[in-house]
């Protein structure tokens, strides 16, 4: 595809002896899917086009001429107007032959000191890019949807599982505030990879620059990139910035399905923590009782096609020689599909996320079963009667056993039946052994606690009023 | 997607106050691409209807009305004359509602003892099904097309390559049956994939099996299936039979980019083994030198996306837990697309394989230089000798360097100079000195000898003869 | 790696003026895992050496005395008395390097018409082919395992699930039997690989076959291998065999994922459907009731790292030129490291599945919830009533609606309420509504009904008994 | 693995009546590669115990007796005096254990306030950002070693290739700056990735946080963390430090298969661009010309694991629960061999880089072969003729017919000959018709001009004194 790669057999200047097969056509043309950057690509030929004239390569008029037609053609396609030729393979050639029958002579003045080569990779870059703050975005509305959950539920208590196992009792704000530090990096991720991949590619030509007089830092600026790229054959040979999206996209997807895992989990029967809307669920007409999670399970599963365009892309990519491989135009169906998917599948878990309702009975009665406060009962021996931790633990299993023997919970025993077990424990220890005195203890940073869990809401709210200014 | 789910709100029975919204729509409804599998849902509903007629279950007049109105909706469907409703969210629903609107009541029959999970299960195996014959019969055109360029250069000369250095001479012959061997594995792995998934799901139900008095055997053989599947949950359960195209696709997508990567290497001006048809290039208007092997690039390329989608739907499939879930709706647009590319790949490979001329030359002299023929030299003082091999490899070695300090080929040292380095060496040595000599005399079985090319190639034709009748 | 490379500076006969330094070695040798193939070599030598004699290559003698020499170098590698060295590079140099200190002159003769190309492809094909014959050993004992279960709960009934949600009854021994298909699969699968692999690449030598008059035949017959490789190129170039092993591995996992799922939810305190044996979990010295499914959970992970090492082979194979590059040393470490953890995964679940036990009233009574023969009463309604099904769905609806108004089940409405919502309704209606009365009446083929399931779990017996004979 | 959790039959109080059998200990115990965190084990209970005395949660003698004791048992581990036990599960129980046997009772007292949840946590962490370390190190040399071969080849000419076909000439020193690029953002993507990991999770304890009144800031800043994690479920349930490492890691393995790919292509007999040196090669002791690019062939394979690992935690990952799961077990030998191959890839190429030799001669020839300044005369067209871009492409087809089909190249026409096309052209046109000429025009900002190279060269010296001071 480089500068001067025609598509079609007559724009090889007969040269070839046999056009290209319907199968070649097929495998080769780009204009199924590459339509989807024209706006992209009119803003780097609009910029491309005024540098030219400021820079004397070509005239003012010329630029004013080309300029306008674009924006014409642009009309055009959003309109829905705009008759797309495969013979034409691809967008660039698309837009150019379009602008020629409209403005006439000067198109064909724009491609001077550029080519397809940089084309496709600055408008492939700008279409990234608006996906990495399309990302940002859709984050920062999940960051919020939970943090009105963890608001509501700073100090409703819930089991906190290990091994899907009750280990010790929590609060539903600091679970979901967990998922908000997961989001959280994952946009921190998200603008590291926006801010690495925000260079113009735009003038590095074909691979080797130009003998023209560009000013490349010039079309930087008119497209919103902070610099040129510093090296034409990387600059066309490089795609690390959709390979970068992708990772961080496949880690985000991670996040995703584990929580969308347990709003499945938590829907069950069984478990009965949370109602999902019936905005997100399917039901049955005879079965009134099932609530299916569809939009759960569905969010749980776009890791898949997430990750797989990420090893895609990256296969594509292992071992390609400099500087621009046909291979590398099997970058955009993978990225085009994976982008629109974490898209959708973040606005489906904000919405899942503002729409459900806790159970918040269920969540405490489970939070509760299971002697679950064991380990406050082991760390107050510490604390209040100085034994070494592994010897509390020692303690702590004998309550708990003699409790289990009875059919009984560990507030349930008698000061007199714990003393039974060691003489030093006092009427104190029954102030850590119900799961709000538990949960309201853990006031180590980041802790459970719900004035804890409150601080790191607060902390957060100044972090989006801060980042995202309105 | 149980049985009795329904997509929209008033199918739900109004028991839901909220109805989903756009995003909730664009996430769940899969109309816009199991649409594909119009052809196969109304296979398998005539034959669901047929059977049930056949059972008692229906009428054998409600049976023909069903079925006659299936042929008219497919009729429709396949005149691009049929209005999808993305409100009835899929194939199934869509094709169930043009009926009743056809046929009238009976229609509401012919979901008796079935469920949209072995509905869509049976649709989906059928069209993966269609898929696995179109891969074998692309491969044995490939194979076909190979076989022709083995059967012209069966003494062609070549280089052999090791770590892409010249190793031994070998046959062009020989080469292109190596590719013969590959893709007649990828056969044999869809023959056996195709004869492992080829059971009916249908009757199935929900995923219980019905007490309907149904006959599995009856619609299986309909469908051209073996058998029925053996266990219902497992029926609705399963995608082993996609992810098994896509593992033997991924395969057969490395041998494809392995030929690919080789093609690319030798079309390049430096080697020069091959002149690949224009209509599987493209060119320059200004560079007639460059001929971009655009297509055997973008055959390298496509096992990204098929990799990618077998450890899409795999990474899907991982931890879900039986039955259904919807998550396995993630199953399709990868497959479609993973089987869209094989079977491209395959048709261009074929093409190109067809099309292209080698350049005899240039092979012969590449495997001539370097001094390729010196393990025939030493196996000669082996077997002439009776050296023991690593012995003979010595003598080689002193003979090559000899030939290297004069600036000469092995055949060019007289025997008076080869005397010089070991005594017993014959006049009879130059006898495996040559390229062709070397490559005529490796007979053994598999070998690079034209005789024993020729064999494999008789031994491929037969094969293709027995097991693809015309 | 072609016959004639040697692994230190020395072995190049002086001809490099530097040796590979500390790095080099690192990441070139191979002996540090290859060593794993030690008997695989020496087999492989042994046969070789049999057939150089039996063709006249080499004398009796000769041949005897190497293959005794062979017997000690494994008996002392057995013994862990063999001191591998790094600068001998590779297994194959180790041994032949170890077999001339013990039987002098002979050694040198063994690599006749053989090299490391051929020798490591026959070694490593060897080793595969063992681990497919492990992998279908230890699924049948799984299987083995799994048909206890099924016979012993042939009849208990549980819920069937679609999106975690009860859906309807079905039995113990149903569900158990639909993991026997899937692994059943599994051991077809790894059977079709084996046949296709089961050729021997030896004799093929370093890519182009030899000129001496060796006999592949024999040796692919002492080797147990069905036939030589038809092409020397591919036999050399060839990883397939391995990729087919991790493709089906990669499967199996991912059957083994759904599996460890299900248990580890199944083991939760809100599920409480099985109780893991104490062999297979991790408990806490002071919460009793915390029965962590460990080996579930590490049984879930492993499809990580098998499938990791399917995509790593696979993406190393991609693009590589025939025949041999270095690049296929990566093959042997993610293949040991796949085949290990499967078998490991393997034996762990059938241990898991041997030692549980079903807690079969919380089944039942979770199965028997939730209005989960709504299907059954609509099934009804269609049979007894001839309503079409989407009526018969309806008034099912409404009757499941009076239940649920009325805060009873379906059974508890009485016949007279029933009538309300259809005059037709008989006292037959309540044969059905009962969770046992439900999955007796399910016997279509593959059904949940106890009756179809013993049919099911006779015919696997019958299976197992003639593919594997004692 | 919470923190209660014993290993042992015994470690759980007799509670479970049989003890893990073989397979148990096989799949569970990680003591086998975890071994490899015992400094960072160690340092983290250092930290642990400093902080347990300063908040008075034990006593100052204790800790100073318990962070002595620590320094012994780091002493005995690295001295390779150590006895690992399997009974004990993990390093951390080793650690303690033993800790145990030295220091008596307070050795009891450790593990107040702490889990072995956030232990695990703490010291994969601070494992993983040792290797963040190590990889911006090696990238370093490898860049240093990138600019050293710009720098001498500046002004090298050499072909600049799309599709491996030369497109436009350009210099040795642009294409190496190109992979400094890369490895550049491959640098910058490891310091964003250490940067956002660089939180401690000490202290998060099980997954609740503690009562106990410790200093979280402390414990952090003493492991040089830039802050505690906010959130303890998280904290544990978190390995996103480790995915964005192998996330990094993958795209820098893609980045050395590139280089490496064209290091073997370069070697070749037929391309002869660069000559690696012995260390990085191996050869034939009878084919002298044969210089097997190993290293470069291995450098190549290594993303196959790399992006193994990464797909295979990312896959145990996906879809789990908070917070830990034995799940999570899986992922440090997927991170360790990943990160090891990484680190040997780096120096290796490193190694290679610095040592090769540039065959300026071939690459000259190679570059002015094939109309390569077609373009270049094109654009002298425009420039100086005034021409749009699109006709002046005209022009020049034509010309370089002429050329072609006299057998010369386009310096050798007449301007006569020239002005037979187009009477315009003047005899400046012979300017542009060089390759020196080309790539000295190339001027735009990162364009193949030798003074804009050696611009860039010095950009990235002064980059690197400022960024890693000595």
């Amino acid at each position: 595809m480089s500068d001067d790669t025609k598509s079609a057999n007559e724009m090889w200047g007969g040269r070839f002896s046999a056009g290209p097969d319907a199968i070649m056509e097929a495998i080769n043309a780009s204009i199924g899917y590459d339509q989807r950057m024209a706006r992209q690509d009119i803003e780097g030929s609009r910029a491309h086009a005024a540098m030219l004239a400021a820079t004397g390569v070509i005239t003012e008029d010329d630029a004013k001429v080309i300029r306008e037609g674009l924006l014409t053609v642009l009309a055009e396609i959003e309109a829905g107007n705009f008759a797309f030729s495969t013979a034409l393979e691809d967008i660039h050639m698309n837009v150019e032959a379009r602008l020629k029958e409209i403005v006439g002579e000067p198109a064909g003045r724009l491609h001077t000191a550029r080519s397809r080569n940089d084309q496709v990779a600055t408008d492939f870059r700008l279409w990234v890019r608006d996906q990495m703050d399309a990302a940002i975005d859709g984050l920062e509305a999940l960051i919020r949807a939970l943090l009105g959950q963890a608001e509501a539920g700073a100090d409703w208590v819930m089991p906190g599982f290990t091994h899907l196992q009750t280990a010790q009792p929590v609060t539903w704000g600091h679970h979901m505030m967990a998922y908000v530090e997961m989001f959280g990096r994952d946009m921190s991720r998200f603008r590291d990879a926006r801010a690495r991949m925000n260079e113009s590619p735009l003038g590095s030509a074909a691979l080797a620059g130009t003998s023209f007089p560009i000013d490349r830092h010039m079309t930087a600026e008119a497209l919103g990139f902070d610099r040129p790229t510093a090296n034409s054959l990387d600059a066309v040979a490089d795609r690390d910035f959709a390979l970068e999206f992708l990772s961080s996209a496949t880690i985000c997807a991670m996040h995703l399905s584990r929580f969308a895992e347990e709003l499945v989990i938590w829907s069950s029967a069984q478990f009965r923590f949370v109602r999902m809307s019936d905005k997100w669920s399917t039901g049955s007409s005879i079965m009134p009782q099932k609530r299916n999670p569809d939009a759960a399970e569905l969010i749980r599963a776009k890791i898949g096609r997430i990750m797989g365009a990420n090893i895609g892309l990256m296969t594509v990519m292992k071992g390609l020689p400099l500087t621009y491989s046909k291979d590398m135009q099997e970058d955009k169906e993978q990225v085009f599909d994976a982008a629109d998917n974490l898209m959708l599948a973040l606005a489906a878990m904000t919405g899942m996320v503002s729409d459900m309702t806790a159970n918040t009975e269920s969540l405490e009665a489970a939070a509760s079963s299971g002697f679950s406060t064991a380990t406050d009962l082991a760390d107050w021996c510490v604390r209040a009667l100085n034994m070494p931790f592994r010897d509390a633990h020692h303690v702590t299993g004998s309550l708990v056993a003699m409790a289990e023997d009875r059919g009984c919970d560990l507030p349930d025993l008698s000061l007199e039946d714990m003393q039974t077990i060691n003489a030093q424990i006092t009427e104190d220890v029954f102030g850590v052994l119900g799961v709000r005195n538990s949960v309201a203890s853990r006031t180590s940073y980041g802790g459970t606690a719900p004035s804890e869990v409150r601080k790191q809401i607060a902390r957060w709210k100044e972090t989006l009023r801060n980042e995202v200014p309105a």
